[in-house]
């Protein structure tokens, strides 16, 4: 038997029926019209960002990476909670202006911008993060044909990593940003071409859960970004200190305490480098805003004996949960939290692996778990599902259909 | 610097521009529209049929498992070369029916079959390969409700594995198949059902590139279903002795000698037990008939040094080739076969990573390799990419647009 993450505290259940938001997953199935489900309480997001607001210095400005989560109805709603959208693509553009973001509160990170996408970047007033001496350099020609002065920040790859993350960012030779030691250089040519210059973007990893690490990232981040106001003579109006906040999947992790995190920020601010006096901060989210707030329901098609091991054999799969499967960016294969959502909180009577319903050995949602006894039409739940699932899965692969979406709000539930 | 798989022999090039069928690479980009662009040449495609029909003893059939790469007018083109069409789902049914499959030549195999997707193929004519007893009765009450005879095979997980196969589908637990020891029984379960009993299918591996392994494994498939053969007192009228031909992607691996596999296997059929004398045998391949004969083609949008390092960021990247940035199904990352393809045979003059346009540092495509100095512009082609690549990405991951497609055929090209 294998371990699984633990399921996030606050579910509740009705004779062992998962209820979410106040519903039953099975009404939320047959609101949806189908499984897989994709299901997201945005009162689990509200209280994140609540979270954020109460614990973080006051007056640091909290930015949401939709690429964790672009899914029309839930960008819709955080982009009335929080300060900024940050994108990875012109499609993004598109689906964030669509959805109400106001170009002047957009930021566009990524290493491969084409010239249209910078372009409709420009046009729509969003601020660019440059990637590279070139990059500037496209931008700004592009920006001189449209007749328009682009808004124009800067992506440094910082001298330092985070600690314990997930992914790294930072540290050594990237694809990300310019080296920490051309930054300046950069910053000079932008603002002597005329440009808007909107300041820094310094990420240095994603999935920390160790406060100390991230701390220690932000305070090398801003001492990074006050040698390059210094080095450059322009002052940031804004530095971006990236993101890094986990969100505990695994066996044995723990939620991030966030109050901790605020605290050392709080002390890094106060004893700030004084050319950013001025300067505004803002801290870049996924992840820890909406992962938590999804759970993944799919439905037990068969339940199958081989060898004496039991397989539960799902609807869903890793079309829709490539990471839950172990198949993204991570060498060792790790149970996500599961449960039987038809038999929500059931001691567990048997181990079990539960399988999704594609032709490969990889597509594998919980391996050798202890779980109530499921039979076909019992629901399954993963949960810390919110972030990257649906969009970072090969969903045509094998030709199934998309999973269902579904926003929910148990701060609006009938009691 | 490390080293890259082997390119497939035949490319030619004219002042350094690659050429596929007959036309420069940008050309090819020119019809299609836009890059990134899989360029599938149907010449490579045929030439694999016909190394099977030749090497392969007669009359063994060719089935095409069509997850490999179900592009429509790639599909349109196999189901005439081909003797069966292999599907995993009711939306692989679909296509394969708008293709112009006939649904006599279809056999459907997935552990998580749904009931409406057994119904139709049920009220389709296809063969369900039965991945269950459970799945089994599912079927034959639907054919009942439908008033159908269903045509129904048995998936039997094997008791023996592939040798040094990518992917190991027997030889253990596995939700795949009903287990070897309990096929007879569920045979005679559907015979006295009153099923048209289709046959066996015996899928032990995948991505192998040693004949004897292969060898090996198609005579314990025929030993296999001799004893199932003879225990259900039912002649398997087709057994499917599943594929495990593995196409060469990385350094030092060589193309499979298909020829000693057919040599072998000639011989373990005219060895094979009587009981299995009137059966026809078929081969069920993906990757071997289509990997080769698609080139993934991206351009480079920037051109990178940090610290040190060579990057070429291109407007490719995972969510089209996830299998060769290194995250699907590979622990230790090794570079696909890559080329510039605008400076083709061209002595490399520098170690540069490729990496694609998403924000994540898993988005290689090519690491630290052997390259010719390449600018903004130039063109990257990664080999072997025709098996495994639009559909089993995350292509919606970053909101960046669908690859584009293009069939060619160097056997039709103009001299």
């Amino acid at each position: 038997m294998k371990a699984a993450g633990t399921i996030p505290a606050g579910y509740d259940s009705d004779n062992g029926m998962l209820h979410i938001a106040g519903q039953s997953v099975e009404q939320h199935i047959e609101t949806a019209g189908d499984t897989p489900l994709f299901v997201y309480d945005l009162a689990r997001v509200r209280a994140q960002v609540t979270a954020f607001r109460r614990q973080m210095p006051a007056g640091v400005a909290l930015h949401y990476a939709m690429k964790a989560n672009p899914w029309p109805p839930l960008l819709r709603a955080m982009i009335g909670m929080v300060d900024g959208i940050d994108i990875a693509s012109a499609g993004e553009l598109a689906i964030a202006l669509e959805c109400g973001a106001e170009a002047d509160h957009i930021s566009f990170a990524g290493p491969g911008k084409r010239d249209r996408e910078l372009r409709a970047a420009i046009v729509a007033g969003a601020t660019l993060n440059l990637e590279s001496e070139g990059e500037a350099e496209r931008a700004l020609a592009i920006a001189a044909a449209e007749r328009c002065t682009p808004r124009l920040a800067v992506r440094v790859n910082p001298d330092f990593d985070l600690r314990g993350s997930g992914m790294k960012m930072g540290g050594g030779a990237k694809p990300f940003g310019v080296d920490a030691d051309r930054a300046a250089a950069l910053i000079r040519r932008i603002v002597a071409a005329g440009a808007t210059y909107r300041g820094l973007h310094i990420f240095a990893g994603s999935q920390a859960l160790d406060p100390a690490a991230i701390a220690d990232a932000q305070r090398s981040a801003l001492a990074l970004a006050a040698r390059i106001g210094r080095d450059s003579g322009a002052v940031p109006p804004l530095v971006n200190l990236g993101g890094g906040f986990g969100i505990p999947y695994f066996p044995g992790e723990r939620p991030l305490e966030i109050g901790a995190v605020g605290a050392a920020l709080a002390a890094s601010l106060a004893a700030r480098d004084p050319v950013l006096a001025e300067t505004r901060f803002a801290i870049e989210l996924g992840r820890w805003l909406v992962g938590e707030a999804g759970v993944y329901l799919t439905r037990i098609v068969d339940r199958k004996i081989s060898h004496g091991e039991t397989f539960l054999v799902t609807d869903g799969g890793l079309h829709h949960q490539l990471a839950a499967s172990g198949n993204f960016g991570t060498v060792v294969r790790r149970n996500y939290p599961v449960a039987i959502a038809t038999r929500f909180g059931m001691e567990p009577a048997e181990t079990a692996s539960v399988v999704g319903c594609l032709c490969t050995p990889l597509d594998r949602l919980a391996d050798r778990v202890a779980l109530p006894h499921a039979d076909v039409g019992d629901l399954v739940a993963i949960f810390m599902a919110g972030a990257y699932g649906a969009t970072a899965s090969p969903a045509a692969f094998l030709g199934h259909p998309a999973p269902e979406q579904i926003l929910v709000d148990a701060d609006r539930a009938q009691p």
